[in-house]
């Protein structure tokens, strides 16, 4: 199915989509979520993950300011996904800067099924267990191809992984899409990595190819980036732009996704 | 009183409006309490909200990502409250959602005195035991008119009850308002439920007459929203729209409140 | 080294910032210290805060919205900073207003070596132990003269000391700076003061005479308040202008910062 066709899906059923997600950018997140036309939901307790999860139709799972009674949190709601059959995505935010944020998505990712795993690449390579460096959440360096880490990392774990970057590589292990969609200001601005993961948990919800939602997503966010950027360069109206046009978005604009098989 | 006196003077008086709230938008309550001339403060340890709830002239309640070491500390504050006679005003984020938001606005209700109870009609009607469906924080349906659903909890409860929508309705039991202000826009913004919750604090804080002190509320940021929407309809834009209108709001634009009887 | 020099070395640096901060302005302190050019990093986990601290450039201490396991968390990365030997900067929010907050900066001072203590004149006073009212997080009132009370308690603390106001007070007990930028209605907009403490961290990270960085620090924050109050006066507007014009700061206008001995 085409981006727009998904987007339009949905705009229609609105699918609620639950977070379990950081606090520097969860309101950011929420209002992505909500321009895209699906329904956010941030809940975090322990009580009551399993049955907001129960009545979702995707969940975020985003690591940026955890603590162990958050991870805690997150294994509860993905079993409840798992159990329910939405897609849970994996946002893995700093991975690779402490031991605690490495550890909590390998401990997710073995005691639940992920469906997209998503990081920048050395985030991602730090999952995949290459050597690399990540300053915060800042990808500094990766030791191989991203292309290649992201298809093996796929294939070992039996799900989507995503890293995004200037262009953005989307593989389960058979298929590679590159996104050749977005702004290099994307990468300079607080939150638009959370958002994107709450991008394509709005495309799964509707999708069940998680390889071609993901890269609907992207692609369609991407698009919206490209937008905004035309609009200005200043990093908060930026943002601000990024999800008016999320939310602006038609056919005509949607038509300049670019996703390409590799 | 007439609504703008009250907010001139919520500006004399810049009483302190203490917030237990939610991750998500605990940003925009601060800046829109704020911008109505009052001052925010967020404090939810356990250790200190007896104490910052007794400097407060009112105190918020907000569920929206609730835990229960967060609800512990809701009851201490809103006892400390109840018993300074500042107003709490109970913002049911969620309820029916989860058995947890549910229980966790009873166990308030029960065992302090809560001054203002608001939702959305499921939200409400799910706290009145009538049938009601909600999804995370969207009302889907609810059994029953929502005015009477309403009249009659305020009667029951004892306190103010508020269910905002399109038009909003304010009740005590015995008298009851419906406000005609407002956007359909704000139904589709995130924030704007935990805003006007903020806002009927601030109202509460300088006029002891809850229910005039509500009305009044919704109505002037019902007109601080259709004010807005005649700058732009687009999300985010809207969002700080909103908040700067209040923030600017005159004796003229506020002549625009309608709250009619019955 | 001038103020600019620095701010030349943060964007050719890239410091990481590492922010223990409040749940309410979280996400404008990233965005500030994105805007600056350094990179931040918000992480409060006490099984992870040491860890990121030791691969950070400079750490802010925020208990905006404390709790007793952030102030753990905040004792342990700051024992971490101090091992580094990178500096720590306290941003005492509310103390005065609550037993707890006093109490807590009151212990981290005595537990940890701060390198830069930060507040109003209310929250400055209150740890001095002089006679302080403070409403929230607003000072209402201080006995004695703020630039006495920054001095004084400089000297005591071995550290700097800086009050923030319409000018800013800047002290380690021996030089003491007065700076003159800045607008009026940053007084007035949620989130100023702690953006206020993260330009002061990115400053610090690359210079390590503390009195000058914060005072350069403090400058050029005003500097660019004042050029977003020349746009705007509208609060969330204005705020939105005012990270994006420290995004923007180029030489010129950086000649207007304003700092004088005293």
């Amino acid at each position: 199915m085409q981006p727009y066709a998904l987007l339009e899906k949905i705009r229609k059923e609105k699918p609620l989509v639950h977070h379990i997600t950081n606090w520097v950018t969860i309101s950011e997140c929420a209002s992505l979520t909500r321009s895209l036309g699906a329904l956010p939901i941030m809940a975090h307790a322990r009580e009551e993950v399993e049955e907001m999860a129960g009545i979702s139709n995707a969940l975020v799972l985003n690591i940026g300011t955890l603590t162990s009674e958050l991870v805690d949190a997150m294994e509860l709601a993905a079993k409840a996904a798992n159990k329910k059959g939405i897609p849970v995505i994996l946002d893995c935010v700093g991975a690779g800067a402490t031991k605690m944020r490495t550890n909590a998505c390998l401990r997710l990712l073995k005691n639940s099924n992920i469906s997209v795993l998503k990081g920048n690449a050395g985030e991602i390579g730090s999952i995949a267990g290459v050597k690399a460096e990540v300053r915060g959440v800042e990808s500094v360096s990766v030791a191989g191809e991203p292309k290649k880490i992201a298809k093996n990392l796929a294939a070992k774990l039996g799900c989507v992984v995503s890293i995004t970057s200037k262009d953005d590589i989307v593989s389960d292990g058979k298929r590679t899409f590159l996104v050749r969609n977005g702004h290099e200001i994307m990468g300079e601005i607080v939150g638009t990595g959370c958002m994107a993961a709450s991008c394509i948990a709005c495309f799964c919800a509707v999708e069940k190819d998680y390889v071609h939602a993901t890269a609907a997503a992207l692609a369609l966010f991407g698009v919206a980036g490209e937008l905004a950027a035309e609009k200005t360069l200043l990093p908060i109206e930026y943002k601000r732009q990024l999800i008016d046009e999320a939310y602006s978005l038609d056919e005509t604009a949607a038509s300049n996704a670019r996703v390409e098989s590799c």
